[in-house]
């Protein structure tokens, strides 16, 4: 049995609560949050604190808060030696405090408060100062996910670099995609197929094989009457994908 | 029944093909294509032709070329009043000849050569000049998609640009994704879990309230640290997307 407290009820601290109160090998001791609205949603579950003086005992303290945040939370814990590690991708192991042991527990996904998803799919990504750390974090990491890495801070880093590309930007991309559909009249239905394909797509097959459209036939002149099309906006990003794609074939 | 034949034996022209000579109520009469090579995946199943004059009489001819062949093609069959209709998501239904009656059949929907998918799902966008031909171009859409959708030649010009950024685009950032991995040593697969939900994610929340990352907390700091990680092609990128979904929400 794992002893964890949860430290922030933000969308990735709520759901590793709830999937921790699924998981029969872990026992989820507390939830921490500053304010006590976000705790309401796993009230009667499990104890909860605003208090940072009132964490209770556990094997590992996981604290799940803004990324700037976190040297703050670290430095204001009052007991020492313990397991404390932090959810981000981007932040470095040392930026936890060093009066207990530091490690991270990256979930690499885009959480949403309203939508629920499966942890067995989710890959973690894992760190820490020494190997007994890093196995017990991987035993609590591989009892909810079937994908555990061991990363360290830089290479964590660089991959949510690439998160960022493939989800942040990708997103900003569909909504582009809405925009000048609702813009026409066209229900935005429409790409839903085309987009969930493209993503399925690059599972079993590598990207640079998976291209196809005007840039990767280089077939200038789609290319110059859609960007006639388009608001300044929407011809810069344009262009500069287009000019990625060509390059990237060249 | 529905007699149909197609002109041109690309991606989308096969595809057709296959899934036309699985449907009871569709006979294929004949695929022609300028060269042999293309016609031997299909060959056994259908009459084939490298010679446009020896084109048999169908209820639907479908040119299936690339976009700046299309005029071309349909000035050289030497028949007049027949249905003749393109598959291209960026061309004028016009460019068709007026020697015959003219249509679009235009599937939305990323083909590649060895990668086989259902046509249930694809949308398919539908055009012509009178009611009788839109019906039977419906008639036949139905039969093998249940997402037929009428649009004129500027819709369908417009969401053919949402294609381009909702798939080409978003394709270029999976692949600068997987280069930023393995530039750092980190098996591209830790990135399939995330790139299936973000596309999930947007099959039924607006992208508008999927969005999540540094740019939409306006994290200056991440950004900034972020940013002096990347090559001077992959800040380029980064900037300017960056700075679009910060415009999205100001």
């Amino acid at each position: 049995m794992i002893r964890v407290i949860i430290i922030g009820s933000g969308n990735v601290g709520i759901h590793l609560a709830r999937v921790f109160l699924n998981t029969r090998e872990i026992k989820l001791v507390q939830v921490y949050n500053r304010t006590l609205e976000p705790l309401k949603k796993i009230e009667g579950k499990v104890s909860t604190t605003t208090n940072l003086n009132e964490l209770k005992d556990a094997d590992i303290y996981i604290i799940s808060v803004s990324d700037n945040s976190i040297e703050n939370i670290s430095k204001s814990l009052n007991f020492t030696a313990k397991l404390v590690v932090h959810t981000s991708g981007s932040t470095h192991l040392n930026t936890l405090n060093s009066s207990n042991r530091k490690g991270v527990f990256y979930p690499l996904q885009t959480f949403s408060k309203n939508k629920e998803l499966s942890f067995k799919g989710i890959p973690i990504c894992i760190e820490s100062e020494n190997n007994n750390d890093l196995m017990l974090l991987k035993s609590l990491a591989s009892l909810i996910s079937n994908n555990v890495y061991i990363l360290d801070s830089k290479q964590r880093f660089n991959m949510h670099i690439s998160a960022v590309f493939v989800n942040n930007f990708v997103n900003n991309l569909y909504y582009i995609g809405n925009e000048i559909c609702e813009k026409n009249n066209i229900p935005v239905e429409i790409l839903h197929p085309l987009i969930k394909e493209t993503a399925e797509k690059v599972q079993t097959l590598a990207p640079k094989d998976a291209q196809t459209g005007p840039a990767r036939r280089k077939d200038t002149a789609t290319i110059e009457s859609q960007l006639k099309q388009l608001t300044e906006h929407h011809a810069a990003i344009y262009k500069i994908l287009t000019d990625s794609i060509i390059k990237t074939y060249s």
